[in-house]
């Protein structure tokens, strides 16, 4: 069964993990949740959505997954200050396997600085770094650009998923 | 009276706001809050920090203050993404005055596009933005760089306290 990797921690936007979530399974995808910490259970902003971390960064590596979902809300701000996070991020972005990033999720993509030269888009108030970083930020509900799948927010989920799953196929 | 302007929304780092607030006051400065809906009250991460808006951005002008306080948390972020608070802080910081930036503080500096070529600090997770914001990152519990006064997160609160007191002399 194929397999995405969700890279998540506290404060993540509730709908940006729960809906993709959902569309990734009815389309027979399997999930795996890796965190800063294996064992524990983090929050989304509207703590409604308890996610279990099923392993730390070190236990996988990107060979494991077919997919990666980075979701937004203030959980990517978590995971890029902690190196194994960004080096998997780098990592797995570089074996040019998809990588679906919404909202705050470009956060986590310009600190292991695989987005120069890159088409995307995200949340408003990351825009500035985003052009910072060397990209080219596009201000529609879904930018599509070789593995890389980008969306703004909440709004934009059914955009969003819809040309993830086409970039599954 | 010299006067102190706070920019603050929810989500902020709570002993960021409440102790150099203390300080300050105990120093003989007034504070004035300014946030994104005046008379709305916004709460810190620990959610024990109520703080009343006192002003929007439309209502003030960088000329009624002496100094601008940016406490971190994610209150930069959802500040970053208005525009007219955006402006204020670019107008404010070009005024010359002091601005003390803690945190995720840097986060708004670098969307107004005034931190090119300055020293700054900053938490942990920005350090990639703030360094292609143009300015140099550095590792130290307090920057003081011209009317630029920075540090990294509440550990560095009593340096960060001490050279902003010392600035506003």
């Amino acid at each position: 069964m194929k397999k995405i990797a969700v890279i998540i921690a506290d404060l993540f936007e509730d709908s940006e993990y729960t809906e993709p979530a959902k569309a990734f399974r009815n389309a027979g995808y399997k999930l795996q949740h890796i965190g800063l910490k294996a064992g524990e259970t983090v929050k989304g902003k509207k703590k409604a959505t308890p996610v279990n971390i099923e392993a730390d960064f070190k236990d996988v590596s990107p060979g494991d997954f077919d997919a990666l979902l980075i979701p937004g809300g203030y959980s990517p701000d978590k995971l890029r200050g902690e190196e194994e996070a960004v080096e998997f991020t780098r990592r797995f972005f570089e074996s040019g396997k998809p990588v679906f990033a919404i909202c705050h999720a470009p956060q986590i993509l310009i600190t292991a600085d695989v987005i120069r030269g890159r088409k995307i888009t995200g949340w408003k108030s990351i825009i500035q770094d985003i052009k910072n970083a060397g990209a080219e930020f596009l201000d529609q509900e879904v930018v599509v650009d070789g593995n890389l799948v980008s969306s703004r927010y909440p709004g934009d989920l059914s955009a969003f998923i819809k040309a993830s799953l086409e970039k599954l196929k």
